[in-house]
Parts: C-alpha cells; sequence; structure tokens
C-alpha cells in the first residue's frame, strides 16, 4: 500500500514538472514561468521522508535507490551557500525571502530537515544529512539573532529544525527553533485578509488560550513547540501547548479527530463552531495533530494524547487513501449532502472539490503527508520507560527493544483490533527481573477486562498496569468492548444538536445513501435512540430508523416556506433497518451521500 | 437616513480615489496602479441611481446638483465609441475585454443602465441618459449576434439593458440581454477554482432546478430574465425562474430571508445547507432578491412574492445600515459566537470581517446597493391594475395614482407597522364606480381581520379584497395579529434542528448576550418551548429560558471530549427571562454574541 502511494505521488510529481523544477535550479535554466506553487519543493521532501520511513520498515532496496535518485537531483539545486528553493532566487524569479508572508520558502526547508532526520533514523548519515545542515546552516545565518528578524508564514521550519538540531546534535538549530518561535505572536508578519490569526501571529503561544486559524499552521507550530520545550525543559511552554490541546479538544475537534471547521481560511472556527456538512477536516491537520499528540505523551506520559492519536489515526488518516493507495480525500466532513460526481482520474482536482478522492490535487500536501504518516505509524505503538513497556497502539506485530536500564525485551502481539477487542501479548523474550507492562486502554472502553497470571480483572481507561517478573512465552490479554453504541454530543455543539451518531471501538460509522432502499433519502431518514445498534456481518452495523420526510428526492412535498408555527418531526410511519459503515471506509463504492451524525425525532408542538 | 448615507458613501469613494479614476480614463493619466477593484465604477453608479431614486422622492436640488456633478465626471471618462471602464483599455491598464470571467466590465455598464434609468423616470432624459445609450450601443456594437460570443462573468449586464431597452423603447437593447441570457449555461466561460455554476455557467437558465453558485450573480441573471419574460411574453422562461424561486425559498432560504449560505465563494449552498452562525446573507443578495421578487409579483400577480419582499426588507436590507446610516453590514449571520470588537471608524473593512457594522469594505458593494434599494424601497409598495389598487408593504404615507382604466385615485396610509398592526386607509379621493382595494394579508397572519363598510371580517392570507364603490373619505382598516409567536424550522435543516425562533410580524427577534446578566452566556441558554413569548416595552419579546451549560467563558465545566455516552441537556436548575429584540437592530448597542435560533432542551438519554 506505502509502496503504491509513494510510486503514484513520484510519478505525479514527475509530470507535473515539480520534480524538474530542482533540475531548473540547478541549470540555470528558471523562467517566469514555473510548475506548482511556491510549496512545491515540500511535496519531494515529504516523500523522501515517507520513503525514508518506508525504506527503515521493509529495507526494500528500491526504495533505497529511489531516496537516493531524488537526493541527487535536490543535491545539485542547492545554491553555494545552502539556499535551497526552486521558486525564489533564480533566473527570473522573484527574489530570495521576498514574500515571508505566503512563500513558504522556510516551509519547504523545515520539510526538507524533517526528511534528513529520518533519512537519518533509518539509514545513517547520508547526502541528504549533507544538504540538510547546509539548509539549516543557511537559515540560521539569515535569520539568527542578528539576522532578518522575520518568521515563515508557515510553520514548519521549527519542527525541522529541533528535529534535526536534536538529531545531528547541533544546539545551533534548536535554538534558531526556540527564536523563531519566540518571535511569533507579535505581527511581524505582514497584513492578510484573514487577519493575524491565520498564522498564529497575533498572539505569542506561551500566551494562547486555545488553537485559532489556518489548523495546519497551528499544529506545526505546536508540535515544534513541544520538541522545544522538553529540549529546554521549559515547564511554561510545555503547559501552555497542553492547555490549547485540551481547549481545542473540548471545544474545536469533531468526533472523528477531525480538525479545522472552515473551507475559506482553512482554519479552526470558533468554539462550538463544528458543522457536519462543511467540516474542513483537512487530512493534513490530522497528520498535524498526531504529532503534536505524540509529542505531548513523550512530554508527559498521558494516554489522553495516544487516545486521540488512535481516533485521528482511524478516522481521518486512515480515510483520506482510497484503498489502491492511489487516489486521496483532502478535505474529510462528516456530512456529504450530495452523492457528487468521482473526478478524472486523470487530472488535478482542486482541493475540496469532489466527492470522492481523487488522484491528484492543485494544493497536494495531503497524499504525501499521508504516505509519510502510513510509514511511520509503528513508531506511535510503543514506548519505552526506564523499567516499562507501554503498549499504545495496538495491531498484530513484533516488538523488540530495549528499555531504559537497559534490558532487551520482546514481545509480539497479536489482535485483530479494531475488527475484534481481543489483543494478546506474547511475552517471548522478557528480561530478567520485575517490569511494568502497560496496556492502553481507549477512553471509551467501558467494560475493558484483563487475563494475566490465571485471573481476569476490570481494567478503566487510561492504562491497565502488569508489574511484576513474567515467564517465558506468557500470554496476557487485554479484551476491549467492541459492541457498536450510540454518542452523543455536547449540547452546545449547534450543528448536530439533536443527532446521535455510532461508534464502535476506535471507530466513528456513517449511513451512506448508497445503502438506502430506493426512493429513501438520506436527508429524510431519523434514528430510533432508544433501539440497540447491532454489529453486523463486515463490521457493519444495524441501527432501527424512521423515513420522516419525502427527502431531497422529491420536493413535491415541500412546504413553500420551511418555517412553520408547528414543530418537530412527523410521526415516521415506516420503520427502516439502517445499515452503517466505518467512516473510513465512505465513498469506496462510488459517489454517494453520507452522514455521521443521525437525526433523532424532535418533539411536536408542546401545544 | 438616506441623505447621510448618500453623503456618506460619495465621501469614501472620494476619498480611495474611486471617483478620481474617472478623471484619469478622461485625462489620460492611467497607471500601473489603480485604486479599487475592477468593479469600483460599479459603486459610482449605484450612488447615482441611488441618487436618483432620491431625489425623485424629495426633490431635493442639492441632489440633483449631485447627480449632474457625478454625470460630468462619468461622462468624461467614456471613449469616443461608447466604451467607458476605468479599469480597462486605458494607458498601462489590461485590454478592453481582455477578462470576461471576473473583469466586470459588462457588470459596471449593466449598474451604468440602471442609473441611468433611474435618471429618466424621476428626472426624464438628460446627459446620464445619452451616457447610458452609447455604452449600450457599444456593448450591442461588440457583443452582438455577430460580434464577440462572449458574457459577464457576473450577470447585470442583461437587467441595465433590459431595463434601459424598455425604458427608452429600444428593442435592440432588449434583445441583446435576451442573447446574454441564452449564452449563458453552457461553458462559454474559462474554469475557475469554484466551477461554473459559481456564475450560472453551468446549467442554462430556462433548464435549471434551483438557484446555485454565487448568490448575487444568480439573483441579477434571474431579475433579468423576468423582465425579458415579461417583454417577449415568453412563458417557458417565466415559469423557469419561478420554479427556480419556489425551490430555492423553499430548502435554501434563511428565516430572515437571507440567501447564501457559504463564505468562501459567496454562494447558495446545497439544499438545507443553512449553517446560523456561518451564514453569509450579503446584504447585497437580500437587495437582488427583492428586485427577483417584485418582478415576479408584476409578471404575476401572485402577492407570495410580495411576502418575501417585506420579510427581506425588514430583516435583510433593514439590518445592515446602521441606525446612522453611516456604516454597514456586509454578511448577516443569524448567530454571532463571539462578541469581537467593532471596526475602526475610519478604515476600510474587509468584507465579512467585524462584528458590527462597518464605515465601508474593500469590496464596498453593499453601502451603495443599500442606498438604492432604500431609495426606491415606496416603488414596491403598491400597484395598480386595470380597475385594482393593491397595498403590498405598509406604512404611513400618500398613494396617487392613476388605474388601468385611467381614473385618478388618492388613498391615505396611516400605521405604525410593524409596531402596530392596523393599517387604516382612508379613500380620500375615490373614483366614481366600483373599484378593487386590494390589501395583503402576510402568510404569518393567521387571524387578521378586516373593518370595512360597517363590519368586521376574517381575513386570509393572501389579498383582502374589497370590490365596489366608495364614499370619498371612507375608511378601511386592517388588523393583523402582532403577537410574537414561535416558529419551527423543518426538521431537513440540520443546523437548526432542535431549535426555535421568535417571530413578530414580519419582524425576526434575536437574543443578545449583552441583555444577559452577568456569568450567564449565550451558547449556555435554551428557551422553554411550552412557554409562550410575550410582547415588552420598546418592540422587545420576553421568553421564558434556562441556563443549561455553563457557557463559553468557563471552560473548568466542560467534559474533555465533547462526545459522549449519555445524551441530551442537563436539566436546568435555573429558569431565567430572556428578552429578545428585532434581529434588525442588533449590535446598535456595541459588540454582542447574538442568536436568531434558540435551542430547546433536548430529551435526555433514553436508557
Amino acid at each position: 500500500n506505502a509502496a503504491a502511494t509513494l510510486e503514484h505521488c513520484e510519478q505525479w510529481m514527475e509530470r507535473l514538472g515539480w520534480l524538474a523544477n530542482l533540475d531548473h535550479a540547478a541549470d540555470g535554466t528558471t523562467g517566469i514561468e514555473r510548475p506548482g506553487w511556491s510549496f512545491s519543493d515540500s511535496e519531494v521532501y515529504k516523500l523522501i521522508e515517507a520513503m525514508s520511513w518506508e525504506f527503515g520498515r521493509s529495507g526494500d532496496p528500491a526504495i533505497d535507490a529511489a531516496i537516493r535518485r531524488l537526493t541527487a537531483r535536490v543535491g545539485r539545486a542547492q545554491d553555494s551557500d545552502g539556499y535551497l528553493n526552486t521558486y525564489y532566487g533564480h533566473p527570473q524569479r522573484p527574489p530570495r525571502y521576498s514574500d515571508l508572508e505566503t512563500g513558504h520558502e522556510l516551509y519547504c526547508a523545515g520539510h526538507l530537515l524533517q526528511a534528513a532526520v529520518a533519512r537519518l533514523r533509518t539509514a545513517g548519515p547520508d547526502e541528504l544529512v549533507e544538504i540538510a545542515r547546509r539548509a539549516a546552516d543557511h537559515v540560521c545565518d539569515m535569520f539568527g539573532p542578528d539576522g532578518l528578524q522575520g518568521i515563515g508564514g508557515h510553520p514548519e521550519i521549527e519542527l525541522g529544525l529541533v528535529e534535526f538540531g536534536r538529531a545531528v546534535d547541533e544546539s545551533r538549530y534548536v535554538e534558531q527553533a526556540r527564536l523563531f518561535l519566540d518571535r511569533r505572536g507579535h505581527g511581524r508578519l505582514g497584513e492578510i485578509p484573514f487577519g493575524p490569526a491565520y498564522f498564529q501571529d497575533d498572539v505569542p503561544i506561551r500566551d494562547a488560550a486555545t488553537w485559532r486559524g489556518h489548523a495546519v499552521r497551528a499544529l506545526y507550530l505546536s508540535a515544534a513547540a513541544v520538541d522545544v520545550a522538553t529540549e529546554y525543559d521549559d515547564v511554561d511552554l510545555l503547559a501552555a501547548v497542553q492547555r490549547q490541546w485540551t481547549a481545542s479538544v473540548a471545544r474545536r475537534t469533531y468526533i472523528t479527530g477531525g480538525m479545522g471547521s472552515r473551507h475559506q481560511d482553512e482554519s479552526f472556527g470558533e468554539d462550538w463552531e463544528l458543522p457536519a456538512d462543511r467540516a474542513y477536516c483537512e487530512t493534513c491537520a490530522g497528520v498535524a495533530s498526531i504529532m503534536v499528540s505524540w509529542r505531548l505523551y513523550l512530554a508527559t506520559g498521558d494516554v489522553r494524547y495516544a487516545d486521540l492519536i488512535e481516533r485521528t489515526s482511524f478516522n481521518i488518516v486512515a480515510t483520506s487513501p482510497r484503498s489502491d493507495g492511489r487516489a486521496f480525500f483532502y478535505a474529510n466532513p462528516l456530512h456529504q449532502r450530495v452523492a457528487g460526481n468521482a473526478p478524472d482520474e486523470d487530472t488535478v482536482s482542486p482541493r475540496a472539490a469532489s466527492s470522492t478522492r481523487a488522484p491528484w490535487f492543485d494544493v497536494s500536501c495531503c497524499p504525501t503527508n499521508v504516505a509519510r504518516t502510513l510509514a511511520s505509524w509503528h513508531t506511535y505503538a510503543a514506548s519505552v520507560g526506564e523499567r516499562e513497556l507501554t503498549l499504545l497502539q495496538y495491531g498484530s506485530a513484533r516488538v523488540e527493544t530495549t528499555l531504559g536500564d537497559g534490558r532487551a525485551i520482546g514481545v509480539t502481539v497479536d489482535t485483530t483490533y479494531p475488527r475484534g477487542g481481543t489483543v494478546t501479548v506474547s511475552l517471548d523474550d522478557p528480561p530478567a527481573g520485575a517490569l511494568a507492562l502497560r496496556l492502553r486502554v481507549p477512553s471509551w472502553a467501558d467494560g475493558a477486562v484483563l487475563d494475566e497470571g490465571g485471573r481476569r480483572r476490570a481494567v478503566e481507561p487510561g492504562l491497565a498496569v502488569v508489574d511484576r517478573e513474567f515467564t517465558p512465552g506468557e500470554e496476557i490479554r487485554l479484551h476491549l468492548p467492541m459492541s457498536p453504541r450510540f454518542t452523543w454530543p455536547d449540547p452546545r455543539i449547534d450543528a448536530v444538536r439533536g443527532c446521535v451518531a455510532v461508534e464502535r471501538g476506535p471507530l466513528v460509522y456513517c449511513l451512506e445513501s448508497i445503502d438506502l432502499p430506493d426512493g429513501v433519502e438520506l436527508d429524510g431518514i431519523a434514528v430510533d435512540p432508544a433501539s440497540q445498534p447491532v454489529l453486523r456481518d463486515h463490521d457493519r452495523v444495524e441501527v432501527q430508523g424512521r423515513v420522516l420526510a419525502s427527502g431531497s428526492g422529491d420536493a413535491n412535498g415541500d412546504a413553500p416556506w420551511p418555517y412553520q408555527a408547528l414543530a418537530g418531526s412527523p410521526d415516521g410511519a415506516s420503520a427502516i433497518p439502517l445499515l452503517l459503515h466505518p467512516y473510513h471506509q465512505w465513498a469506496e463504492r462510488g459517489p454517494t451521500a453520507m452522514r455521521v451524525w443521525l437525526p433523532t425525532p424532535q418533539p411536536t408542538t408542546p401545544r
């Protein structure tokens, strides 16, 4: 799958000339016209990052060769002073750093550094790392304490610098990341129509109460801030990001884990502004949310961050790619009113235009972001402490690692999760002496039980801990309750008042119009909240519904004016069973109307 | 009031250089830089149109002088072949008709023609009419059957041509309007990111089922189509617009009469996509909706069109201007989540940025559109037929007109409507013989009664007709029920499910946070739907509410995750009376959170 996506991304970037931009910069053949946006270089770097993680996982020499091939083209495009960007600073191109607000030069550099970190961690130092070092030095030279006092309109350089600085043990890069963070929030960037909150230049990150503005920007910035806080043991900065996470998760996050309510500026909306139909929930914001939560987990050990990672992984990151890995959702709405049309498989799509997954986008940040996340997803599955092994995400896997105290440990995890709720951990190679084996119990898992040491015990959401010596080959089993369930929204979320969602384990479900009988329209359906959702075959869930209105298909029954003195839904004469699929599978069977939040019948006029 | 606004608009356009653009075009001193968007000329024309209607109403010689002054500057900017636009076709400016998709040249010409019609009807032929004639001839020469086969990206030239053609009795202009209409809907305009529906080039107007795309564009186009249908007795074209009106009013219109659900492309959304908080409801779309409904009323005699005119006038057009006439709402949302800040009185605002009315906008179509609508509002109040006088909108006024059969009639209307519900019509100068006096009974007016001829009778929504001879001085009284009432949305309008609105007569009401006691937040309020709204002094309405949640002000009580296994609203311990104001007065007392749709308590978990 990752293989299909990686090849797919490289082919599209070659076809559109985004890779050739590197050659033009190298050969001095740039011109007034140039394919791709100013940030198209970053897609190349995200692809190299994805390939690097994939190579680390599989060791496939073909992927290694692809990385070397791309690295060579990137290296040729670098200027002698370390500057590396194909949009600016070349013949007939705008000058370097002439548009910090929207130019994305520092953003591209940040992605180059992240790619180099992935390469370093999976293959060791090579030419890409040297390119990144020269680029990082250039940025520090230009934007250091005595240099330009600017920041980049789209945060990312901060993340690249702190990660790369840590990876190559160069404090100058980490310091530059801190400098960029501290410069932000003072209105240093020029005016744009969306205002300074769009790029988080309205309030310093240390003072902000919540995430706001462009979602990906806000989240990349926060991810970098956690890393910087960790490097400097900066408890105030860490607390600020924790506070923003808490406030935003409580009031500005969709049930899917999706973030970003507005199309217009791809931004978080206000508190409780969570429309289902116009939910933007950019795939990249899901990726970025996982990046922030992972860093917060590592900094604090609080598993609620891993809960959100799980939710976002299964319902946003897994939703974006089509099952064949060659088409993607850019936006992830929770309600599709009209089935629409599938995009042309051979055409570049506007970012949020089509009702099914598209092969490539005009702004195509999501495919490569999905690719790098899926290729590195295993890195979020477990963590080790001094004498603890913590399993955070569940899938069949072999985990071999070393505890903080130096003891080696090997365990095998066997599970069909999230299809099934049983997770079996075989301690094939436990170390001598006691250790704490910790298993995350998701926040929704009321009624989970743990089989260990010959007995069964109830475990609460949080961490199930077994702290003792283990016998080689011993098995521990966590049973998570996987019955489908109804979930209700906070009464302050206006957009889904009077609605209920269906969840099963970490999966959010949805109702698609292609599963409705002929003549029944999605917007005329209500669900009976007193019924019980039931699991059917192929992971589908059945709930009992009612047909309340004729639906959009037939306007003849419409009132001429939709606001009347009579309240509520008409009594549904016809009961109807409704079959729901996991949300991440939606539109896999072609264009369809869809909704996650299902209306419940409203009371009729009380007078 | 209109006087304040007219002066205000002229001052801003002078200050920003939009008027000086005319002088530069005349003097050949245009340059690469030019203040204002490509459509800023249209604001000058809309101002002249507003001044013309105002002069017709008041006869104020100062306004006449202002019109002449502006007309002279416009005339000097016209090229010898009739072309008139300050953005294109001058030294260092882009060539004429080089961007039909977004260039707005034909749009500006259309507004010039509408201004000339207003001048012609209120002052007779003058220099402005001659300018308009030369401009219309130029458009017909350029875009006639054998000319450029293009259309304008923003409909308006069609409306200008058919109105002006009718006013000066020149069929060539009407024919050109029909040509533009028939050319549209075949994908003739170039690709834009929002797709061809944005400017209604996706489907021919004769075939379209509903309004879609950019709301103002869709409505200007339909207004022109009704005029063209009337000129050619084209029943199919008229039926098409009627069908689109019916479908859009049933499924794509806010309770305020507002149209346009999306900020991003200022468009109608899908059916039932009517978010309260992100409602765009552009003031100009309200103006345009009135233009369409008025033409449909004249073409069909159906008073439901006058119903929508009333609703839109009181709740959109009256909402936009501040009471002093010097600041305006561009967008008219039905829910303001945060109070926000008032805009600087001396600065140009982005179109939908501030939470109170702004003095002027970057794209400033709304102030002049409000001005021309308020200045001509009396023209929507009454109509005459062969032997009928129909009163459509109610306000104290003297109506003197001539019936179709040539008889003169004079009546005096006395009312405090919509404060009070009694409309007294005095037949001071009835003609000899019988006539039909018809009074519109609004669709909401269940229980209206009519006093006439010494007796009282119930009248149904629609038309109350008195068809007989009248005695000079005789009075007829219509009593409309003005008690406040609850109104419920169609269950398919997801955004306001479980909510109720308060209306009184044609007025929609709203709750503002500045009227809540300290510590009570707007988003923690619900209303008791079993209670009865009661009229209080100063047109305010009291309803009984409950405090359900702590509100946004205090996040400490928030669940860490807002989606839970427990349903519904907590029982409200504290009952609270809520005082509502008419929506059109909202934010007159400063920045405030606000909502039209009030949540009702939701049932708790049924299990």
